[in-house]
């Protein structure tokens, strides 16, 4: 009596109107297979090569990865080596970051499979290969919020990301950790491959845990993702605390980072309320150590702690000292825990750790940053990415993104490292503009950027070594004298973007 | 030394070839203001009218409004008499659902403010209105899973997106519940704001618990968000439980929800790590509740329930009886709770919850769903929107959704409302096809879909009372006799779209 002709005319003239099609029951598929197998039936589940295939990756096209296993990562050689194997050529690496692990991409550069990088820094061989002239092309070195912001608005354009998850289930729920008795690693966050599950073409999930559906609390949704792969290992998790971020021991570390700790006490930034980040190095991750006892002497309590969050910091918040940890790399196994199973250590993406486009990213809202540095110039800029030598070893990391946005920035470095001097009359390399950088910390005294006399007041009334950074140089010039012009060659090996997408300085190749 | 004029030129040449800037440090802003400061001057910190003006909506543009408040909401109403009072005209308002408490919608869309709506179900005065020809436009009904696809495909534009949130941030960190002592409101889950924070053009967070950064953790994040305004309320908590979700004392409901958890129990999916979803209405959610016992004795988990999380859930969930919750909307306000506290009690957006485009949808994995019915015919085609007075009384819901994809989808209905079948041969409005309809539960009998033999058979076994869906109609008949057609005009007032974006049924005027 309803189904008229009368009613399947207005259906078909609304649908005409909507330029929509009339329900037909036959797209309506009923299955009645029990759910707990019609998972295992996932149409997502493939194997790496079918991944590939399915994921209509083309030579020419770029690829992505995220180094939040450090030197662990297994995830990168594995995937490169059967993009190698299947034939591809001529791809575009885009990482997060690149480490000592990744040396086996020196013979796909070699063999055309890769022809491009960008990463956040370069370590070990490949770094050494690549200052040397390895590649045709630059590397293209940004921030981690520069990456996040380039994704986000198309200047870097992923194609395919891989992203190594501590679980999945076979839909593509998938974490930096895992909740099953099966569990083989742990990396904490997935800060650094958020943006690339929501921006990529693509999104391939390999885990070393493919539990039951649902996978939860999942930090990449599989709305994001379109094929999951089960690996034996997508890292080695007793690495994640590996490089630049293992705690000191060394005397001298421990030196600048209750040099460090007494700047922040006494910078007037120490306030209840606060918020602080550490960033990677002996020196800057210890200095959260030192400061706790004048928080709960003064009974002053974080607001909240960003990075690279370390059990120093999981210690200072359970403690009821630090309110929330944003955290958007776990930097040892203690925070990878901690963000599994405390709700008010948070995972935050690249983009909102840093991105310099977000009004609301979290380093806008950062008091006081602890950075360290391979080199210090007298105008205060930061290079944390070229050896004195002019070999690449290191990353940038946040290091621009956190000077930049903190109220008070803080570099902590050794005045020499061995017979090579860290503060200098002009950085080798620009990775941080010194109009973001406000003290600098050595063993031989306490440099103030002149444009903040307000702090270099506050810290001489507390009776801090408030040295000039020229006195610095000239102090470190005595020592060793004044080192040979480095023997760079005229070829651009690497290209340092601005967190604002402009080019702010070039690497050029090393005859060494 | 470095900064030589042939680094300069380097410099330049690599900004041409990429095409970008070379790095100007006037461009590089340093803060040194306090942060808990600096928050509180947030630019997105605005009025309700300056976030309006600023969006840069225009007459004839889109709005979107979450129903998680549902008969509490305050949001709607306030928003759109704002905008009135500044003299939009010709909007489209894109709700999740609307409720009773909307009525005031009638006098906008008589000034010409409101022209176009979509929502999920209409209720009350406003329900009542539109059925008798009140708008120009048909009303859009989309179930809930199908808005989600409709906003992630482009066939629902978001123009603005006003999301109303128990607590934020001044950066837009925003959530269902508030951790502060000044918490107003909780609705817990924001499942059907999600895809209208992704996807809408200009997204506004209007919160009655303005929290210090970082509020977190956070289920829409500050990434999304343009604007925040405060407000006095966005919602009245005490009525989430509201219209069609009440805990039942009706004892007709509890026979048909035991009836239901029989069906449940003796259905061939009662099985370890099975999943479950109950829908709205009494007899439904109710179900849950039967079914428990049966759970302890034969020593069965399940692995999540979905919906559309009651307290009932919960409580099962705290037993240790499920494993998982996952929430696209919280019922009531124990669920709300638990969602802020147990990592295991997961939100979901729409699209992660019942998208027909995602194969990774919850939905795809649910075993078992109960839901209620206005009107089911004997096709098993079913109706949830339209009373068999011709007047749309209802919400569609994740209906069609979970019927289509679940295992076994149970729909419990009585035989008889008073004087008003609910087992007719044509239903008034076709909202759930009955192809993916299984088994009808009612006072009288259960009918079991002929298409689901070995459903019947196993329900037979267990001394179910099965009979044929045509004596159930018969029977209803017997009572009441053959009602009268309905008086419906020529008009459509309202079109149904299948979750597919293909178009199902139309609704005319009635003239009553």
């Amino acid at each position: 009596m309803n189904a008229t002709k009368d009613r399947q005319d207005l259906i078909l003239a609304e649908a005409k109107k909507l330029n929509k099609e009339v329900f037909d029951e036959k797209n309506l598929v009923k299955n009645p297979t029990e759910k707990q197998q019609f998972q295992k039936e996932s149409p997502k589940l493939v194997t790496l090569e079918e991944a590939i295939r399915k994921s209509g990756l083309k030579d020419g096209m770029t690829i992505s990865f995220h180094h939040h296993f450090r030197g662990g990562d297994k995830v990168v050689n594995m995937v490169v080596d059967k993009l190698a194997e299947m034939g591809f050529k001529n791809l575009s690496l885009a990482a997060s970051s690149l480490q000592d692990v990744h040396e086996p991409l020196i013979e796909h550069i070699k063999n055309g499979v890769i022809t491009s990088i960008s990463t956040s820094g370069l370590r070990g061989k490949l770094a050494d290969e690549i200052s040397r002239g390895l590649m045709e092309k630059p590397v293209i070195f940004r921030s981690h919020g520069g990456r996040g912001s380039a994704i986000a608005n198309g200047d870097l354009h992923i194609d395919v990301a891989f992203i190594g998850a501590s679980s999945s289930d076979p839909l593509g729920n998938a974490c930096g950790y895992s909740r099953s008795e099966n569990a083989k690693s742990i990396c904490g966050s997935l800060g650094y491959a958020l943006p690339d599950a929501q921006y990529a073409d693509k999104v391939v999930i390999l885990t070393d845990d493919l539990v039951a559906y649902p996978n939860t609390p999942n930090s990449i949704s599989e709305h994001n993702v379109d094929y999951v792969v089960e690996v034996d290992s997508v890292g080695d998790s007793s690495k994640i605390a590996s490089g630049a971020i293992r705690d000191t021991k060394n005397p001298r570390d421990i030196l600048l980072a209750k040099q460090a700790a007494k700047v922040i006490v006494n910078s007037g930034y120490f306030k209840e309320g606060f918020s602080i980040q550490t960033g990677s190095g002996g020196a800057s991750l210890a200095a959260v150590k030192y400061i706790r006892q004048s928080m709960i002497d003064q009974n002053i309590h974080a607001s909240f702690a960003l990075g690279g969050i370390t059990a120093h910091m999981v210690k200072l918040h359970e403690e009821g000292l630090i309110d929330r940890l944003i955290d958007v790399q776990s930097f040892d196994r203690v925070a990878a825990e901690s963000i599994m199973n405390d709700p008010k250590h948070k995972e935050v993406s690249a983009n909102e750790y840093a991105s310099a486009d977000e009004p609301g990213s979290a380093t806008h809202y950062l008091d006081i940053v602890i950075l360290s540095a391979l080199e210090v110039d007298t105008d205060f800029n930061v290079n944390v990415l070229v050896g004195s030598d002019g070999i690449i070893r290191g990353a940038i990391g946040g290091h621009p993104d956190t000077a930049a946005d903190s109220a008070l920035s803080i570099i902590v470095c050794p005045l020499l490292r061995g017979r090579i001097p860290c503060v200098v009359d002009k950085v080798t390399t620009l990775i941080t503009p010194g109009k973001s950088v406000d003290v600098v910390v050595t063993e031989y005294g306490i440099a103030v950027n002149p444009n903040r006399p307000e702090i270099a007041e506050r810290l001489k009334k507390a009776g801090l070594n408030v040295v000039d950074i020229n006195w610095l140089k000239e102090r470190a010039l005595k020592v060793i004298g004044t080192p040979a012009p480095l023997p760079f060659g005229d070829k651009v090996v690497g290209v340092v973007m601005n967190r604002d997408g402009s080019v702010l300085d070039v690497i050029k190749n090393i005859n060494a």
